[in-house]
């Protein structure tokens, strides 16, 4: 039953099972049942394979047209022990909406239950509905849209003679900085959260968590569920504050994940570590994933901000089935997002020139840029260094072992002439040898794997920026644009200063996320550097020391 | 002027100048001019470029049919400044012999001086005169030839029964070990020299010399004459037991070399390291030749026999060019070569049983096929470690110097959050990597390049065994023979005990130069691993310092 699909994002294949798709591609599903995330599909070159559920729509004709945005609402159990999943598994089609709800992602996870529906391309009069995947697409890098669609943009501001941007895909629009800007979120009458930003010696910052502390991620168990049928990986998390564990599965972090992009304009939300198609049960990569997730967690609880969001909290702390149902739904209702998350924020009285804010932006913009060009070329380096070190390092020095084993067999073969003894130490030597390949093998596990993790973080964090400088960018211009309004006398003052009270708001909460960023980045690039050379010091004095050992035997000869 | 040739031996082009031939292949030579040893040519597949002059043999039809192996007789001058050298570089043909023979190998150096009339093929009543090249190729592994030639071998024994070779091209034959064995030698009234072989406790062994001394080889140095039209390297070699320095070049190197090869049967003569059309005045060339004349000569003055050699005691001795002549002229009239070195050898009295002779043989060949197939191998292994430290192991280090120097660049970018020490500790960082990449590439000079060194002398080494076993195997199938024709009455049994008698002779200098394989082998391979594993350990010594001096930078953050 082949159905057609278009690529919404560019994937390419990491694994043999895997095929590329290019963005806006025509593609054919044939198998509609998404397994465990991936659909089996052939792409416009022929090519046979899986690719991710949740980089493509399909096409289809039928007129629902009321599709809900499933980041945004979904609903679901923790458990996914709904009755909806022990019926029969290969159902296809015709399944609603609350079957999907509760299987709110299952990327993850080996299942093999029924998960469709999603991501149904819909022509309307507009042209495409807006998708948000699912789950964090570490290509593209979107921000959480806004509760304030269309319908509530066009709401009692409709007479303003600021002009709205066209382009509804700009992160300005959608994340509601734009309506936050103008003045068309209105305040609540009671906001119970707020985050401060102060000034510190190097500008804006965010206000310290006051009950600050860590989280621990470990012992990654294999899980199974529905006599079977349903696997998948689980962590035991303890938040310092609490000290007592919680138990959570991939999928529940992606659930987090998307809350945050959801709620939090203007700050830039770690992603989680990447998809993987085959082979997510092998040890080596759910150490990879449990590796990438402490770095996640770590980024997240250094956080002032996101460390304090009330979902994040349930997240890690609620251990109840019926509680986690509850604070889950209550997360999804949260009305501070977006936009509305704006209002939120506390800034300090000092004065900014907008100018030098822009200035500061500008500093940081090309420093960001350099330093993700940077990253993604010491990304590239270290990859490859990993596959030396596994394949042409180790070969040579293997290489040389067995040389060096073949000169000592000859050795051997002349029996009056054998001189054991050094036949003994030169075979020792081969071994050594061998062994020095082995050890340039396993090298990665202890050093280039956690740089490549902590620069897997960081390419995260790097590419969120563009879209959160391009909010404060949008503000600017908003200013500018209402400041000559108001000279012109199109608009009066008090607009135009609302305006720019807001923008300031904008511009401070951006500056203290730059600031966030740098103060991490010190802290992580110093621990990374150090740690990468103590385990090369490591390294290659075990490589000394096997040498040594080696030299003493020809000492006694 | 282009003239017909023949490859006399397959050589394989090493450099873009040269081009291969192959044994037998048809030649067109474009210069008869030789360039520095080398001839412009075509071979049969059209290709153009550099051969060595002594590889081929000039097709001629000239009826000059007494032309004698340069080897055995040339003559010529210590320093080849004979008036014939000043005249015009660029006459060529008609030279006489005397021409030739004065500028008995110009091989090495950088001569534009003519030097024609070697190796001109002259075709006759029994075919091709034998030519033995002036200069040792590695590639065919030729025994001297004895001055036993057919015409001393249809000599007094002309009556006798036991069956004589008819491959004229065997080692057995051409040594004149078949010669000696048959009695065809006749016993010297008085022979000057005398090499004793005594039983040791692994078996028969040289005796040692009873004047050991050793010889050092320094100071390569480029030297010109003939107004800088000749430009060749001087070397200062100093044995020990005079103390006082001569002057050699490499041709010099090569005149002894084909004397030792001419006259000693039954010892392995080690290959003078290789020759090179291009780059011989380049720094690492001479080096490497250096390195390895050097090793040559630890072998020769190693040996108890080479060592003894007059001739040897004349290259190592004569200061005096009118003294070299005539040391030189005597060495090359010496009759003691080949099959007449055979009657120098005293033989202990002990019974040794020619069946377990064979065995020892055949063991000993199992033994250096097996050597030479792994000193091969570890050969290859090894350039190719040199390639890797050279492009691959460098450029990996240097490439991860770069990427963290570029992500210290990226820090610099963002002024208010600079962080200078971590910026500099991280270029740091980045210029210690490059510096590991520099020393991965300096390495080979301090241990690769010295095991090739090494084992390229054992692959000559090894290369001479096969002719040399086969001169015993030889022998043994002469007694067996003898011994069958004794039993049926067609020989008497005073002859097939001469034969017996002369075998074990060939018996025991195999076992005595055997047995001086091995030791020198334990010694040189102890060695060459001791020297290795030192410069190993002293290398990621130095690599383990870089490291911590740059960890120590993060410290103080």
């Amino acid at each position: 039953m082949s159905v057609k699909a278009v690529a919404l994002y560019t994937f390419l294949s990491e694994n043999k099972e895997e095929i590329s798709i290019q963005e806006n591609e025509e593609l054919t599903i044939l198998d509609e049942n998404s397994l465990d995330g991936w659909y089996l599909g052939e792409n416009s070159r022929g090519e046979r394979g899986l690719f991710p559920k949740t980089y493509v729509e399909i096409v289809r004709t039928r007129s629902n047209s009321n599709v809900t945005d499933c980041s945004i609402s979904p609903e679901g159990s923790l458990g996914n022990d709904s009755p909806y999943f022990s019926s029969t598994p290969n159902t296809s089609g015709q399944i609603n909406d609350e079957d999907y709800y509760d299987d709110w992602d299952d990327w993850d996870d080996g299942s093999t239950v029924v998960d469709d529906g999603d991501h149904i391309r819909t022509p309307g009069a507009n042209g495409y509905a807006h998708q948000t995947p699912t789950s964090n697409n570490p290509n593209v890098h979107y921000r959480a849209k806004s509760v304030s669609g269309p319908d509530s943009m066009s709401g009692s501001r409709k007479g303003s003679m600021v002009g709205r941007n066209l382009n509804r895909f700009s992160s300005f629009v959608r994340s509601g900085v734009e309506a936050f800007v103008l003045g068309d979120v209105p305040m609540m009458a009671k906001i119970a959260e707020s985050y401060t930003i102060e000034m510190g010696p190097l500008g804006p910052k965010w206000k310290e968590n006051p009950n600050p502390f860590i989280c621990s991620i470990e012992d990654p168990t294999k899980q199974t569920k529905f006599k079977g049928i349903k696997t998948y990986i689980s962590y035991r998390v303890t938040p310092s504050h609490t000290g007592r564990p919680v138990y959570r599965r991939y999928k529940h972090f992606d659930w987090l994940y998307n809350r945050l992009l959801n709620k939090f304009t203007v700050i830039s939300v770690p992603h989680l570590p990447e998809k993987q198609a085959t082979g997510r049960f092998e040890e080596d990569f759910i150490e990879k994933r449990k590796r990438r997730l402490i770095l996640w967690m770590n980024h997240m609880t250094s956080h002032p901000v996101l460390s304090q969001y009330e979902g994040f909290e349930h997240f890690l702390m609620c251990a109840d089935d019926k509680q986690w149902k509850l604070g889950k739904r209550r997360a999804e209702k949260d009305e501070m997002v977006g936009a509305h998350f704006m209002l939120t924020l506390q800034i300090p009285n000092e004065h900014q020139d907008l100018q030098d804010v822009e200035e500061r932006v500008d500093n940081f913009k090309t420093f960001a840029k350099k330093m993700d060009d940077s990253v993604m070329q010491l990304t590239n380096v270290a990859s490859e260094l990993v596959r030396k070190h596994l394949g042409g390092f180790r070969k040579e020095f293997q290489r040389l072992g067995n040389a060096f084993q073949s000169i000592s067999q000859a050795f051997m073969l002349d029996p009056p002439h054998r001189s054991d003894g050094l036949n003994n130490a030169i075979s020792h030597t081969g071994r050594t040898y061998e062994n020095i390949g082995e050890l340039f093998a396993e090298q990665p596990k202890y050093d280039l794997f956690q740089m490549l993790d902590k620069l897997s973080l960081y390419q995260g964090l790097l590419a969120n920026f563009p879209d959160i400088i391009h909010l404060q960018k949008g503000a600017f211009a908003k200013v500018k644009e209402s400041q000559r309004m108001s000279d012109e006398g199109k608009m009066d003052q008090g607009e135009a200063d609302g305006i720019r009270k807001r923008c300031r708001t904008v511009g401070f909460a951006l500056q203290a996320e730059m600031s966030h960023f740098h103060e991490r980045r010190e802290v992580d690039f110093k621990d990374m550097m150090q740690a990468y050379l103590k385990e090369q010091i490591a390294f290659y004095q075990r490589v000394v020391q096997q040498l040594e050992r080696t030299l003493r035997m020809y000492d006694s000869l």
